[in-house]
């Protein structure tokens, strides 16, 4: 049965399949569906919309619905179906019009009229499918209209001929930029569906369009409008009908959006679903026990940067900062043996590795193209200038597109270079990403301010690592499918990764530490009770093991791995208990993790519940003092001052004091952090809250998004937050009490920059419409400022 | 039908009636039910036993059915049957024992043998009426074979002949002084039990019991077991049976449980609650919202004190400390003309008021004899030493019964006296006391460490105050049925009460609060729209008025009430919405109350949510130390070392400590007050916080039983919590920082006094069995003191 679905899948247009039911072939009890079953009369409009995340195409279409909706007595009705992807996802809008009011609570599967926004679609996912036969087919293409049949593939010509499609052409983003549009097609892509789709006379709607326009623009000035007019009118000139031929003309297939060489799941269930086509999939396709192999983010290859960095290895300093704050884990540093480069492709850049300890090994920083988002944060972190050209850096961004091939080549080849031995990489900076990152490419946004404390973390202890994690935007690119961003190493070893509920996962990742911990107690008791037949000699080095760092821990599994080859031999029940267990002899690292709205809010109640536990978990708070993934409500961690999506009011109250609080017990780690402001500082909180024997709070500052300002500029906006006092540095260690010194150690200065300066640059504290109400809240949230460094300075003096 | 189900209420020996079920007179759709109905063979033996919670009669049957359950061939069951009462209520056991086993899930109707453990109890309740024809009834009485007939009321003896039961008695309290056993008659009426009831032959059950004792108290040493056998053969030797006549001779009837002068609900519905019937009370009875009376209390004169205080006028300085402190409003002050005397009861006691404000006022301090629980702390606060015997105070115990009559009568006419105008009295420990508690006699503990507090706030803020209570013992207490501590001043006026769950009550509060100020809001803007009709000046004075104090907020009742007339004729649709929100234009002050399982544990992420919202609103925290109304959990307020009786390891961590978290805001007010170790100071801080224009926590010192220790010695424990540094006072104020002070002043002094007097005289921190662990624990916790004394210290300090 799963058989013959797959096989079904690989034949080149299959039948409309967009919305089967449920294929159970576990209990066989689901019932066939007719796929062809269509109930809609023809004189409802089906029409179907391939966009990209946040190119306009959903607006565009909501925009239609209400020129049809208010402006005609027709009927209208929208679906829009996007993934969590917070950006560079396909958006698909269903939208249907009719003489009648249309009662259809499914998606369209057979549509009249079909528009791909974007080319490269054509090529990755099946979008003639939900064609129906003789339907238009409108495309937004670089390619013009004598040129473009001879670009698509086999599979797709077939598709045209089969359904005897009509096919409109139109290069967009070239109408959009002679317009002065800049690369903003909706309108266009718009007015060409209205022009050739028949739901309205063709003049009528080009005229309600421009009515919404002057609407829409009025008062940004006559300018714009006149411009998004010219843009209709353009947009009619650059619709070119294709003709199409009586055959097939094309030699070239589709490529599998999987690679041969990846593993067996991601092959059979990964594509599927990245095919967009997961609902057919049968219920013996999923793994039996809800766990999902992890490390297929790296097969998805969405390729969405437009630029992308590229190195110059002449007058690197080889500082690896780019790597630390690259949110997609898409730059890489490596040293290897010279001889290493025999096999290299042509265009494989290496240097010289500047060490003293490994003397004569070579250095690459290697970009990977195709998991690139393109932020620039690599760029801006760029200590060097060139002496040449001030205006250049050790990394310079370039178009993505002449670079994807070969780069991606050079990529390949640099993942199969010699890593250097983690016992031998000091944890600091440098040496820390020199570490195999087990979290990578992820769905977060481009620039994102959270990934990089978790790529950090794995970096730091992802062979070894169980995270809990919070419902927010860390679940969404965590745990989202169909790939997931956690990885694992060349043996095999790699985060472990669930999410509980948002109210809960405080104390959901504390039975994780309670489960280990039991189990970690059985092994041993197993260890004592076979000592006899194991040999005390290895028991006792099992039991007594020091796991503090990476040698010791990697002794430890050389161990285990002995205790598994005797246990094999030892034919006694608790062997193969022991058997089972033994990989709970060696340290294991619990992380929870998740957001301010988590952290501060829906989750606090756990979160201090485990913080007073003193259990030996980590807490990771990942703050962008609002509720990303929701779109922008306020939480307790919003600032004073700044407003949100959803609480356009402004923040009238200072902030809560997530560190404050936790310090107050006196016996837990606490750190507040900024990865762009102090990168040492970040790495040492992590080195010293995983070596803390109980509770850690690691609050990590995270510039989002929905602050309202370029991530590209997010390590500015980082060091601009600690200099003004809004983001104190510190590290409380009870460590340091127990040796008579304060816990508390101030780790950025005094406030020495105004918060203007911060206000001024960030959307969110400046939405406030009346002035002397802003006017106050920034005198109030200056004086928070200088009274929470004053009481931070309290605390850390001595005596 | 209400009034039908009550008449059959007043009539003499109704029939057997314990469990009917639900008589539904508004919907009408309850069935009849049978009252005869019954189903157990008659070899089953159905016993009824009546007892008082704590004097051991629940274990006794416990023990019963264990003695009969595991030694004979019979099957057991027992039911027990109590209210919420900590202390001084019914018990009733239900007993079975038969040759099969028993499926009875309900209540024993007819029982074969039924025995009253307290005498008092056949004058209040209905004890007989599940007694089966021909059952034996055994009492413990103090009054003889001979001499016990005579005592009872005519009502109970029509039950005797109607029934046809045999009698048996014996003074059991007599045989337990007798044998040593001090008040203990739980062994001695188990053996009248077996002795009668023909459960067991007589001489194996006493047998039984014998070996039981053995097997207890082995421990104990041989004399104990020697006194305990002596009791069982010396309670056989007590057992009479008694001769009963053939007619009623008795001419005293029984009493109502509430006077005539009572409300008339409490009349109709409490007393038959009090009466154990509540189960009758038809569906009509109860109040439609759900919004039960208040000031019930006071008719249930429990009277369970066998000592009370007396008061010695000529020696008293007036300082009403034992006011404050009295847990149950059982002692009270007043001041008042001389004039008012004329009536006075001959035993009334009355001095000069010692007042230059005052002069020619009479100063009396009378005790609610049937009211107060006996718990002598007003004893213990007293600061006079007589100068003939210093071992006698201005207050001292005296046997209560041959008091009774004479302090009710005193004590009512108290109640009649005239009150001083409350804004006339300073607000210190004094002045406060002479204001009248709308909190008393309920039925917390004797000795409770809570209710001083909430009394003490009705006294301040009663008659505009609305609690939102949490879950725990204030809730048990504070809601109990059939009666509400909770009470009315002359007015009508005094505390709104709710209670919703442990997990949601600041939340609760705050919803008060929100609500309030919404109604407070329209009623403002309904004022302002009728100022036409109204007249500008008294609008104008309604909503400019301050209401800061108590003559500001008697000026605006005032105008309240004027208001009113004049809305009665205004002939505008709005005039009648104003009438009904009138009220809301006084100031209204919300308390969110509960123990320290609310605020520390299950409901801090709500208390933690209020205080970052900064609304007005109080919190009070009762702060046990532990889950006390459940019995013993340990709570994240445990302290370091203190065991409870659901966690015998004792904590091993620090407590948490609340107070420090809501000062991280810096915007909550926040006090740590302990009543009596300082009682200016606690007086000082609700003062403090009920003015205060934000929120507000008080963090309550509360001595509770599972302490271990008496609870008349709870004012001297809490000095010494204060002077080891384990309970540090403060108040945080943040109008204080406003002033450019430290918002943060410590009113204890540096720890002075080792930390181990107290774990000496508390029986929580010394169960733990090894004794090297507790001395670290004690190492431990006293480093805890140190290091959180610092703490504030450093907070405190200027600069």
């Amino acid at each position: 049965m799963v058989k013959s679905i797959f096989e079904e899948l690989e034949k080149p247009a299959p039948k409309n399949h967009f919305t089967v039911g449920i294929v159970d072939d576990v209990t066989h009890r689901s019932l066939p569906v007719d796929e062809t079953f269509d109930i809609q009369p023809e004189d409802v409009v089906q029409s179907v919309f391939f966009g990209l995340g946040a190119d306009g195409t959903v607006g565009a279409n909501k925009n239609s619905i209400k020129i049809i909706g208010e402006e005609t007595d027709l009927f209208a009705q929208g679906y829009f179906v996007y993934d969590s992807k917070k950006a560079g996802s396909m958006t698909i809008s269903h939208l249907r019009f009719g003489p009648r009011p249309i009662e259809a609570p499914y998606l369209i599967k057979r549509a009249k009229f079909v528009a791909c926004h974007q080319w490269q679609f054509l090529d990755r996912y099946d979008v003639l499918d939900c064609a129906a036969d003789g339907a238009v087919f409108l495309a937004n293409s670089p390619h013009g209209p004598e040129e473009v049949w001879s670009r698509l593939t086999v599979e797709t010509q077939e598709q045209f001929l089969a359904k005897k499609l009509k096919f409109f052409v139109i290069d967009a983003y070239k109408v959009a930029r002679a317009t002065g549009m800049g690369g903003r097609i909706n309108t266009i892509m718009q007015t060409c569906f209205f022009a050739i789709s028949n739901v309205l006379p063709a003049e009528e709607a080009i005229a309600q369009i421009k009515k919404v326009i002057r609407k829409t623009y009025a008062k940004k000035g006559e300018a714009v409008v006149n411009q998004n007019c010219a843009a209709v009118d353009q947009a009619l000139a650059a619709l070119h009908e294709v003709k199409i031929p009586d055959s097939v003309t094309a030699t070239r297939r589709k490529t599998p959006l999987i690679p041969a060489e990846a593993p067996d799941f991601t092959q059979r269930v990964t594509s599927i679903m990245l095919a967009n086509k997961g609902d057919l999939l049968p219920v013996s396709a999923f793994p039996v026990d809800g766990t999902w192999p992890s490390a297929t983010s790296q097969w998805e290859k969405r390729a969405i940067a437009l630029e992308i960095p590229v190195w110059d290895a002449s007058i690197c300093i080889q500082c690896n900062k780019c790597v630390l704050v690259c949110p997609h884990a898409a730059i890489r540093p490596k040293f290897y043996p010279t001889d290493a480069l025999q096999a290299a492709p042509p265009t494989f850049k290496s240097v010289e590795f500047r060490s003293q300890e490994w003397k004569g090994s070579k250095y690459s920083l290697q970009v990977a193209p195709e998991d690139c988002t393109g932020c620039t944060l690599c760029v801006a972190v760029c200590p060097v200038k060139s002496k040449t050209d001030p205006k250049l850096k050790a990394l310079n961004m370039a178009p993505m597109q002449p670079l994807r091939e070969q780069e991606g080549i050079n990529f390949r080849f640099f993942q199969g270079l010699p890593a250097p031995d983690p016992a031998r990489l000091a944890l600091d900076v440098k040496g820390t990403q020199f570490r195999e990152p087990l979290f990578e490419f992820s769905g977060a946004c481009s620039g994102c301010g959270e990934t990089p404390y978790i790529k950090l973390l794995t970096q730091m202890t992802g062979d070894r690592l169980l995270i809990a994690n919070a419902t927010g935007c860390s679940s969404i690119y965590g745990g989202n499918l169909p790939t997931t961003p956690y990885a694992v190493n060349r043996e095999g070893r790699g985060p472990a990764w669930s999410n509980s509920l948002f109210e809960d996962n405080a104390e959901y990742g504390f039975g994780h530490r309670i489960a280990l911990d039991k189990q970690t107690e059985y092994a041993r008791e197993l260890a004592r009770r076979l000592s006899g037949n194991l040999g005390q000699e290895l028991v006792d080095q099992l039991l007594g093991a020091s796991q503090t760092n990476e040698s010791e821990i990697a002794a430890q599994r050389e161990r285990v791995r002995e205790l598994r080859r005797r246990l094999a031999k030892i034919e006694v029940g608790e062997a193969s208990d022991l058997y089972a267990l033994a990989d709970h002899l060696v340290r294991k690292s619990v992380w929870i993790i998740g957001g301010d709205g988590w952290a501060y809010d829906i989750g606090f109640g756990g979160l201090d519940h485990v913080v007073a536990m003193n259990a030996k978990v980590n807490l990771l708070v990942l703050d962008t003092e609002v509720y990303s993934n929701t779109g922008g409500q306020q939480s307790k961690a919003t600032p004073r001052g700044a407003t949100a999506k959803f609480a356009t009011g402004a923040k009238r109250i200072a902030r809560k004091d997530l560190g404050l609080i936790a310090m107050t017990y006196g016996t837990a780690y606490v750190a507040q952090i900024a990865l762009g402001a102090k990168d040492s500082q970040a790495v040492k909180a992590f080195e010293e809250a995983e070596s803390f024997p109980g509770t850690s709070l690691i609050i990590a500052y995270s510039p989002c998004i929905e602050h309202g300002y370029t991530m590209g500029l997010s390590l500015e906006e980082q060091k601009l937050a600690v200099d003004t006092g809004f983001w104190p540095l510190y590290r409380f260690d009870p460590r340091r009490a127990d040796a008579g010194e304060p816990a508390l150690k101030l780790d950025s200065a005094p406030p020495k920059v105004p918060l203007e300066r911060l206000w001024a640059s960030e959307r969110r504290f400046q939405m406030l419409k009346d002035p002397q109400t802003s006017k106050d809240l920034l005198a109030a949230a200056q004086a928070d400022v200088q009274k929470k460094y004053a009481y931070l300075e309290k605390l850390a003096a001595k005596g």
